[in-house]
This record gives C-alpha cells, sequence and structure tokens, in this order.
C-alpha cells in the first residue's frame, strides 16, 4: 500500500443537508482565486444554482469536461491540467468540483497533482456522490480499459452536500446512488433500512434525512480506515458480484448502470450471507423484495455463469485465487475478508437468475 | 497548499553511505514482486551493479524510460503506466527507481498513483539525486513547458544512496550535483564548506563523507518542512537567479544545466546576501572563488539583464510581484522570504557580469 506523506493536514470538513450550500460561503475567504471544475450537464443544470446560493462568491473560471463514466479519462485529466495552466492557477487559489462521481474523482486528481497540489472542494450533484464518491478521499481516472486504474488518495478541504441539485438528477441516476444507500442500511445503518424498506426510491420524501444518515455512514468508516486495510472494506458488500456482472454487460448494446449491478450484487451476496451465517429466510426475502422493488434483473442465464465466474477472478481483490467478500453477518451488521469457495458463488448466482424465494 | 491525507504512515528509512546497496536487501521482504523502474543510460551502467550487490533479489520487471530531463514528460509517465498494468502490478508489489532525478521524480508519480499508490524505493545514481533529488517526497513531470507542473509530495518507503554508482557519471553531472553541495554548506554546513573549500568536484576524495553529510542535510531540512512553508524554503538559495539564467538560456544552442545556473545564481545571491546582512568581502570573495573554481562563468552581457528581470517575473513564488529570496545571513546559514527590490537585483547581475571583486 503507498504511504502518502504525514503531513500538517486538517481533518476534512463536512457540511450535509439543506442550506448547506449557503452555510459553505466562509470556506472561500482565504483564497485568491476560485476555480470551478464541471461537466457539461452539470455545468447546464446546476452551475446557476451555485452561483444563486453564493452571490458573493466569485468565480474566476469554469473548467467543464465531458459528462459521463467514458470521460474519465488521461485526455479529459490532461485538458485539465492544460486549463489550470493557461488559467495559470497557483497554490493560492481554491478548486471547487461541481459534479457527480466523474467530476470529484477526475478533479479532484487534477487538483491534487497540479504544481504539487492546489486545495479543493467537493460539491457533489448526484445522489452516488452525495453518499458516496465524492467523500473518501479516493481520486482517480480509468486506464486502458481498468476502472481507477490510476490515482491517489488525497483529502478534499471541505465536502458540502446540499440536496438542493437532486431534483435534476434522471432516473438513472436516483438509481445508481440509491443501490449504495441501501447498501449503508445493510451493512452499518439498520435505523436508515427501517426507514426505507418496502418504498420505492422515488417515493423516498425526506431525502435530506436519508442523504444526511448515508453520507455519515460513509464518513463514520473513512475516518477509521482511509486506506481500505480495514472496516473500509465493508462498503465491497455486493461489489464483487456486482463488478464482475458490470464487467460482462460492459460490451452489450445496453451496458448496465453500476446501481445496476451492485443492486443484483447485493442479493447474491445477501444469499451467500444467508448461507454462511444463518440468516433467517424471512429477513433474506425483506431483502431480495426491497431490492427488487427498486431494481430489475438482469435477463442473463444460467449459461452465463461460468462467464461470469471468469471475470471475478480478474478483480483487482482477488488474491492468490481466493475470492474475499464482504457479507452480512445480520441486517445492519457486515465482515469482511470472508472466503467464499466457487461453488457457493454460482449457486447465489443460480438463486438471482431464478428468482427463487429462500425456504 | 495541498493537503494529502493524514495516513498512517511510516517514517521514510534512509541508508547512506558505501555499501548502501546490500545493507538494503531486507527491505525486500514483505513484497511478492519487485518491479524496477529506470532510464536508458541507467540500464547499461547501473543495473548489473545493483543485480551484482543484492544477488538474492529476484527482479520482476523492469520498465526503461528514455534518459534526459526533456523526457519528464506526460509520455513517458503513460508509458510507466502502461508498463505496470501489462505487468499486472499491485499493491502487493515494490517498485525500484534506479536512476538520476528524472527517474526518482517520473518514477515515484507513477508509483503512487497506480492502483492509487504502490510502495517505492529510491536508489539515486547520480550525485543530484543522491543529495537531492531522490529525497524529500517532491515527485512529478514537466508539463507545457513547465517544470514540474504537475505530480505530488508522496515518500519513498526508503532511499537507498550508495556512492558506488558514482563513477559512471559524466562531468556536467558531476558539476550539477556539486552546485548544490555547495549550496548546503553555504545554506546550513559551514563544517561541509570548509571541508570543500579552494578543491574542484573532480578533486574530491572522500564522497562517501561528502554524500553523507549533504543528504542528511536535506533530511534534516524536509523533515521539519516537507510541504516548504518555512525552512525547505531555505533550499532555494541561488534558485530565484538560477531559474531565471535557467530560463533565458533555455532556447540556446547550448542549454545550460540546472548545477551551472544555480552556480551563477549563488554568486548573485551571495553578492545580495552580502549587501542585505554585511558580509565581509574577504568571506564573500571567498565563497565566489570557490564557485569559480568549479563552474565556468556564462557569457551573457548587461544587455541582457533586463530580459532576465522579466523572466524572473514569471516565477512560481513570485507573489504581488514581490521577489522573495532565500539568502546568507553569514556562511552556513540562510534565511528566507527575504524581500529585495529589482534595483538590487540588477546590480548583482551586473557583479557577475563585470567579474568583480567585492572591496
Amino acid at each position: 500500500m503507498n504511504i502518502p506523506l504525514v503531513l500538517d493536514a486538517e481533518p476534512v470538513s463536512y457540511i450535509i443537508g439543506n442550506d448547506a450550500l449557503e452555510k459553505s460561503a466562509n470556506k472561500f475567504n482565504k483564497y485568491k482565486r476560485i476555480i470551478v471544475i464541471t461537466d457539461e450537464n452539470v455545468e447546464k443544470f446546476c452551475l446557476h444554482v451555485f452561483k444563486q446560493k453564493l452571490p458573493l462568491i466569485n468565480i474566476d473560471g469554469v473548467i467543464t469536461i465531458k459528462s459521463g463514466e467514458e470521460h474519465k479519462t488521461i485526455n479529459q485529466l490532461t485538458y485539465i491540467w492544460n486549463e489550470l495552466t493557461r488559467l495559470n492557477a497557483d497554490r493560492d487559489d481554491l478548486i471547487v468540483n461541481l459534479g457527480g462521481g466523474v467530476v470529484t474523482d477526475i478533479g479532484g486528481m487534477a487538483a491534487a497533482t497540479f504544481k504539487r497540489g492546489l486545495v479543493f472542494i467537493n460539491y457533489p450533484t448526484t445522489l452516488l456522490g452525495m453518499v458516496d464518491a465524492a467523500i473518501g478521499g479516493k481520486t482517480g481516472i480509468d486506464f486502458e480499459g481498468f476502472k481507477n486504474q490510476v490515482g491517489l488518495f488525497v483529502a478534499p478541504k471541505c465536502v458540502i452536500i446540499d440536496p438542493v441539485f437532486l431534483h435534476t438528477l434522471e432516473d438513472v441516476q436516483w438509481q445508481s446512488g440509491f443501490a449504495e444507500v441501501l447498501k449503508y442500511g445493510l451493512i452499518m445503518d439498520k435505523e436508515l433500512w427501517q426507514k426505507l424498506e418496502g418504498i420505492k426510491y422515488n417515493e423516498v420524501v425526506d431525502w435530506n434525512m436519508v442523504i444526511i444518515k448515508a453520507a455519515r455512514d460513509k464518513i463514520d468508516i473513512v475516518r477509521c480506515d482511509i486506506l481500505e486495510k480495514g472496516i473500509r472494506k465493508n462498503l465491497n458488500f455486493g461489489h464483487t458480484v456486482g463488478h464482475s456482472l458490470e464487467s460482462f454487460y460492459l460490451k452489450s448494446a445496453n451496458p448496465v448502470t453500476h446501481g445496476m449491478a451492485i443492486a443484483a450484487g447485493m442479493i447474491c451476496e445477501s444469499w451467500l450471507s444467508s448461507k454462511i451465517f444463518n440468516i433467517e429466510c424471512t429477513k433474506l426475502n425483506t431483502i431480495v423484495d426491497m431490492i427488487d422493488k427498486n431494481f430489475n434483473r438482469f435477463d442473463f442465464t444460467t449459461d452465463d455463469i461460468p462467464g461470469i465466474m471468469q471475470l471475478m477472478r480478474q478483480d483487482k481483490k482477488v488474491r492468490e485465487n481466493k475470492h474475499n467478500f464482504s457479507l452480512l453477518r445480520k441486517l445492519g451488521k457486515a465482515v469482511h475478508e470472508i472466503e467464499v469457495d466457487d461453488k457457493l458463488i454460482i449457486q447465489s448466482l443460480e438463486f438471482y437468475v431464478n428468482r427463487k424465494s429462500c425456504d
């Protein structure tokens, strides 16, 4: 594991919930100039909100990258470095990353590496960004077909999480974020799960509460284990199977979203949890029903399972050909580094394909 | 200033002096595979020494970049990322940067950003690398014509400094490193200065002593102030004038080396020091004579001074058009953030051009 320098770093500060934007006004005080990094969609739908809620902040430059995960590339990173050079940005300036996970990932990396590091603040504008991507210091780009192959851990100065931007989202963006929200419920926040149980994401009334709880769950974990040596691995629940499904569908006509893949992964891995930790059938059925209520099932068949297993073996986290899962010991409590053998994983995929209930 | 994450980082360990290579054998123990990053020259002249002194270390891959500062580019960085991808390098592996400043700068950045950070060890092979570039956590590349425009502060796991490689150096590489050695004498190490006074670099007998003292001087400074907020700025002595001379000659037929530029910068800035801190003429003459003994003077004339001043104004460190110098309060003791006005700087360049003695 990498050892970033121990420095006189201040802890990250967070402002979460309604009116977080307005409350963040004093974060800009000490800086000479403010440069915003955003993407085309966010510029269109969110930048005016940012300006309106922070009327006294002078924006000295806006760097706009292309929208979408497929643009989390070295080219876009180089584009940002070029723009920062053109704007003559320096260490007296502040970078504002305004956008979803792609913007905070790539903008964070660009800021952290320009002139060996400019200070940056994350303003996530998507549900996934608010409860996950903008928190925890992971930055980076995809490279040569590998997700997040290049990047670094680096702390933003602040993360400002305001639900005001949520109304700009499309269905698929809601879903992507909601899969992670459900995950926090399952792995560590039974209260959050109970508040959401039986509800479809578009029926949620109190997003402010959901975001505050989910974001705090993530913050609690990364504060203990920023480098993912221990408890942060719990966040991988649903992701081992989920990532291999994401890869499996990558080349299909309609590539699936991260949220859909994680939702499917959580069904399989909840089943694995039930087998390994004797979770009772009614509990497992509740979990599966809740996920099914929010996410359509994938259409792969038992014939596809060997191919999916093959992709799983290429996962970064596989060591010595052993699959280490983060699983549920019970609803609301995850554990990591549970070794599971292939046979059981295959059965979990069959459970998914056959849409069986546990009984 | 950037705020890298505060992590559970161990301090950097150093092995310096004769047989450092052999003594470093136990640093490789916990890693699955060893990947060496080097350049074409170093591969030819030094890699066999590394292998011979560390016969039990299995090298699983060698990534060779092009030699020379002009190759400290995004293309070479991307090449390393590609090779690491091809070798399927991961966080169980160890990167060995074997080379001069270009290799440790670019290799350090590549390692620190691949899969969000692989551990790396620096084995500097040049004098400049041993006493300066490999120590202190600065990594990076040149970008769009700006030196070190992109990079990050990141700690190597160890720095192994063994004079065994020095015999491979060419004259200009000796000089580049020797300028920095003299700088440590002037800014913080009177004893080192006294040991070298009156000697030409190719007459030095005890390189082991020189390297141990100079490397320790740098380590002492960066341990106190890795992010260059205070005392590390003392290392910029000679560099304000030096960098503008480097830029001035950049487009000439024979671009000058960093060492030559810093040597000239130290003459000008010693003169400034003598004016501001009343250093007596005999001391100043001693300093100038020692530098002249080791470095030829540049051939610019008083007509070129306005152009050099113009380049000085573009320096990254200029804030609000004020030139902040690191100067000598006396021989062996530097101070930073001394504001000097243009008139005096011009006079210091005239002092250099006219080859006057102080009297």
